[in-house]
């Protein structure tokens, strides 16, 4: 199942709306076929593991990250690919949570005799496929916001210079972070002084990103849709209703990249999910311009609250990823 | 050296105005003595390791982690006392810039027909005692500036709630570092407001350091010099000329713990040797209190620059050590 979790990683940011599955197919102790979501979501994981298995996988366990869907979609329900496949035994991470499906995967395959055992790895699984969990659940995507910061929490100098605060290393690292996400969404300001490309280089043809620009203001001449860079969706409002939006497109996994009213507006409505921040090793005062804008918190108990995950050197910076607790 | 280096950091806050140094003695393969600078200063690491050592020292191999000294102080000159001692070959890692002894110590170890190898592990060991050199090359003590705050750089809310960002383990973890200086520095507005206790506790009896309050205002009432609690020193003016009289009170470590203004200061003057921030999981936003005041910068150049150290969980908190450039 750890080894499902990695080939499901593999698909986040690239297959929106469907989520990204892991399935490895075991035979004798001998992995037989491995798969994941593709690009655009299908064909689904199992589908890709049992066409690798091909014979072998009469007899074999299944281990997917996801229960196998039950409805007929775009593609012909996995459960029955399985059942049809003759595999022995499924194991999985996770109750699909779409209504469509609910638990009927699993009672499918148990009625075509083959034993199933869940929930295994669930707390690893949840934790991977937040975007769909939370889009099925709270009808919003996953939020992750990105700060690139120096060591007092400054994004630019008293006189405004910002460029560039963290090294090559961290800003290469953070393509790395939009690979993984449907959408990567800024404020209006941002992206009028930053003109940040918002697309993922470095990584091959890939399916790009969804642009969000927050303004109700003008928009800056950004570069057109082609296979460099993803569509353009203008957003204003409320951040719930337009992450609501967003889910309702189908998103799953948002990247916000500043600047700081975006972000405090996120973190006030609790809707941060991840914090990844870089830290670069230079001090700008009080003075400098602040990652967060104001929250008005009366008390540190009002305060959103982040659990450690972890931190990791990335070039000169220092890369610290936060969650929501229990998240 | 290695070894002698790890016992050389036993004595960083309880030694000064000495150095701390550590000396380990090596005949056939095997440790037959091991010293460090003992609580204010003496006996010196190499007269304990010779102790312990006895008849076994003759022959043996010598690893001391800073020229053995040359000058009759309060004790006989370490250098002698290894070549009565019969020691055969003599390892150090640094020249000591005492103009007492800068180079003599080794001359005095040559003449006896002792080997002398120097500058092992020279780069660690300039960076364990870094307060020693820059006390005497520079005439201002080492100084470490703690932060303690949220992951967007505050120590307060809005609202003036500062209490408790970070945790019970790292304010536990507040105590080690303590142990390592030889004096706490806060600023008046911080003595009077958070009443800070600036001493170590949890370490068993030992020397405490002296609590310096920078401040030309009113001192708040603080527990008195005792076995629990050093000496105080009331401070003002520049930070160049407080630091200048530490140096020349002996002091050669100095922990700063606030409050924002005083750590601008010290960040302006390039006066922060290591930056310890113990970074809690939650965000106060840009109407919080910061934890550095105005720095002024007018470009991102002017900023003071540090290395990346080492990070640790401690407790929920995440505690980040960076370094001076070259430091």
């Amino acid at each position: 199942m750890a080894h499902a979790l990695r080939l499901a990683q593999r698909g986040l940011g690239n297959v929106w709306p469907n989520p990204a599955v892991g399935s490895v197919l075991v035979r004798d102790g001998r992995i037989v076929g491995r798969g994941w979501t593709q690009t655009g979501g299908r064909p689904h994981a199992e589908r890709m593991a049992l066409d690798q298995a091909g014979e072998a996988a009469r007899g074999a366990t299944a281990y997917v990250t996801l229960e196998p869907c039950a409805h007929e979609g775009r593609t012909p329900p996995c459960a029955n690919a399985l059942i049809k496949a003759g595999v022995a035994r499924v194991v999985t991470a996770l109750t699909d949570p779409d209504p469509r499906t609910a638990g009927q995967g699993h009672a499918m395959l148990r009625a075509a005799g083959i034993e199933v055992t869940e929930d295994v790895l669930s707390a690893e699984a949840r934790h991977l496929q937040r975007g769909f969990l939370l889009r099925v659940t709270e009808a919003r995507p996953m939020v992750t916001l990105k700060l690139a910061c120096s060591l007092d929490g400054r994004i630019a100098t008293a006189s405004g210079e910002s460029q560039w605060i963290t090294g090559p290393a961290a800003r290469q690292h953070t393509h790395l972070l939009r690979l993984r996400h449907d959408a990567i969404m800024v404020g209006g300001g941002t992206a009028r002084a930053d003109r940040p490309s918002l697309n993922v280089r470095g990584f091959g043809p890939r399916r790009q990103p969804v642009r969000v620009i927050v303004s109700s203001g003008e928009l800056p001449d950004l570069p057109p849709e082609g296979e460099d860079f993803g569509p353009i969706l203008r957003a204003s409002g409320p951040v719930q209703d337009i992450l609501r939006d967003l889910a309702a497109h189908g998103i799953t996994r948002v990247l916000c990249e500043g600047g700081g009213g975006l972000a405090a507006q996120l973190l006030a409505a609790d809707l941060v999910d991840d914090l990844v921040i870089y830290s670069a090793g230079m001090v700008l005062g009080g003075d400098g311009a602040a990652a967060v804008a104001a929250l008005g918190l009366t008390g540190l108990a009002q305060g959103p609250r982040l659990q450690f995950r972890r931190a990791f050197r990335v070039g000169p910076d220092l890369c610290q990823i936060w969650s929501r607790d229990g998240g």
